[in-house]
């Protein structure tokens, strides 16, 4: 297997990038391909023991930082390390993308000037992938779309299961809508017009809708929402677990027992915080474009980026382009 | 003033309810009416020192629970503590409606069967009010509507305006929509519609959109939304936060020096969970109904019960019910 690792991606790149993608080359006998500025990749690397290890580094001259307007960025820097690195992917050169870097550049390069969409998907769908306490769920869409249609919905629906069942080993993938409460004639018109279509939809367990508590309870494997609703979704999550823990810290260092409190406990802040994180599992994958892109948040570490990496690889074994193909969009 | 209380709206009704209202009538010389069952708020009130104090209790043969269904309870149960209630303020006898009942029946029985909503007003909002590091910020609306117009969004924005303003001593209140970026260009189609709207509207202070994390940074002192993205909002963020809460607990229990650290710390974690909770404030308005009405969370103990009369006083001494009438009905 061959997968990119675009190394100009994360917000400290491209240190945790290049570690990442060592990680990786050491678990198994891939070939990770770091696509960058070659000079800068090539001393990072060097910082490495890579001896016996298949790593290729091949020549970015841009890279596109998380402040670039993905639409201009897409246009005006056809040679940063997301160019480069989605081409070799759709020239059939390598097998799956893995970056940290702006999401929404990601996905225009990917949707619009290399991979494109699967014939027939509708609409690509970005995803999260987050832990509650006894599992994972799988949210889509989390932004590729301002507004989405009920056809879309389940489109989202038939590709987040596939990517569930046959990149994460989740049996018979439980999905559900998001919804402003569980009960029959909860919804807005976009909820209520796509139940009756999940309903239809057979190959999809669906389960009916839920509200965000259950999302956490671990009710279902996939939770399907528009891009609108979906991104407020999972910010909402964030800035809650933030604000959790500023006002936390706030509290706990107004006292002088409650700061030794804290300071004893300190470690399980942090194990706490990490997860709630919903990027912490390293990635998700973009889901309706014709090849393997799993992209991981900004914040990555090398640890988030070698998770991503595992992910491409269960992706591209699992053969979930392939069954998206036959099973969606034909 | 006359208030009125649902004494058998929170979920351990009648007790903090009857409490939260003596505590009211302690504090300023307004009457304060509780409505229920009325030998067991006479027991419950002659629990208190009620000397001098200024409370009446008027009986209702019925009381709606969280459980049940708005809609029927609404037809249902003609005599429950909240169209008894809500019909006092309706008729003139008394000044506002307190109740951290049902809020589905609540938003019902006002809108449809008793105070209606105030001519010209297309909508009503249920709104939350919820505190961040440094003040509070009005959610609207959190769920009155699944759909939403544009032209009802700007309703809401003048509404919200108008209470902040009057009922919360925010001078210019600044209003933004929640949106999934700050940037031009960023929303689904109601935002990109609303957002000309707000600009036209010379009397708000629309300062542009903000995602959920500026909310809680203080950006602006009002949100707004339609009901459907709003409840997700707000149930993400209590749903984040419960879950931030047990895996903090699940890793401080897991070791020794941290759990050490958490008991040092519990009052601390305690005070932190409650400035998190939206509903700690006591209640939020119903705004666009022809009386004063504040809705509180089921779990309200007696100090959010007085916070809630607090904020009903507040409401009525800011004659926001004469205002919404003149600036945004007419």
């Amino acid at each position: 297997m061959r997968i990119v690792v675009d190394a100009m991606g994360s917000d400290q790149h491209p240190a945790p990038d290049v570690a990442g993608a060592v990680l990786a080359a050491r678990e198994a006998p891939d070939t990770l391909i770091l696509i960058g500025d070659e000079p800068r990749l090539q001393a990072e690397l060097a910082r490495h023991d890579t001896q016996g290890l298949s790593i290729e580094v091949v020549h970015a001259a841009e890279a596109i930082s998380m402040e670039d307007k993905p639409t201009e960025a897409a246009r005006d820097k056809p040679d940063s390390s997301m160019h480069v690195g989605l081409r070799l992917v759709q020239a059939g050169e390598a097998d799956a993308f893995v970056t940290a870097g702006n999401t929404g550049a990601v996905l225009t390069i990917a949707t619009l000037l290399t991979l494109k969409r699967i014939r027939g998907i509708k609409r690509p769908a970005l995803t999260a992938i987050f832990p509650h306490l006894t599992g994972r769920v799988v949210a889509a869409d989390i932004g590729a779309n301002a507004d989405s249609r009920p056809e879309h919905l389940v489109q989202f629906a038939r590709m987040a299961s596939i990517y569930a069942e046959q990149a994460m080993g989740v049996q018979q993938a439980r999905v559900a809508l998001l919804s402003n409460g569980e009960e029959e004639g909860k919804g807005n018109e976009l909820v209520k017009d796509t139940i009756p279509l999940m309903r239809e939809a057979r190959e999809l367990n669906y389960i009916g809708n839920v509200e965000p508590k259950e999302v956490f309870s671990g009710a279902t494997d996939i939770v399907i929402h528009d891009g609108f609703t979906g991104n407020i979704f999972i910010k909402s999550i964030e800035a809650a677990a933030s604000m959790s823990g500023k006002l936390l810290k706030q509290e706990i260092t107004a006292g002088v027992f409650s700061t030794l409190g804290g300071l004893l406990a300190k470690a399980a802040f942090a194990r706490a915080a990490r997860r709630l994180d919903p990027f912490e599992i390293g990635g998700a994958p973009l889901l309706g474009v014709d090849g393997v892109v799993i992209v991981g948040h900004g914040r990555s570490n090398e640890v988030a980026i070698l998770n991503a990496i595992r992910q491409a690889r269960r992706a591209v074994e699992g053969h979930v382009i392939e069954a998206i193909r036959e099973k969606v969009a034909s």
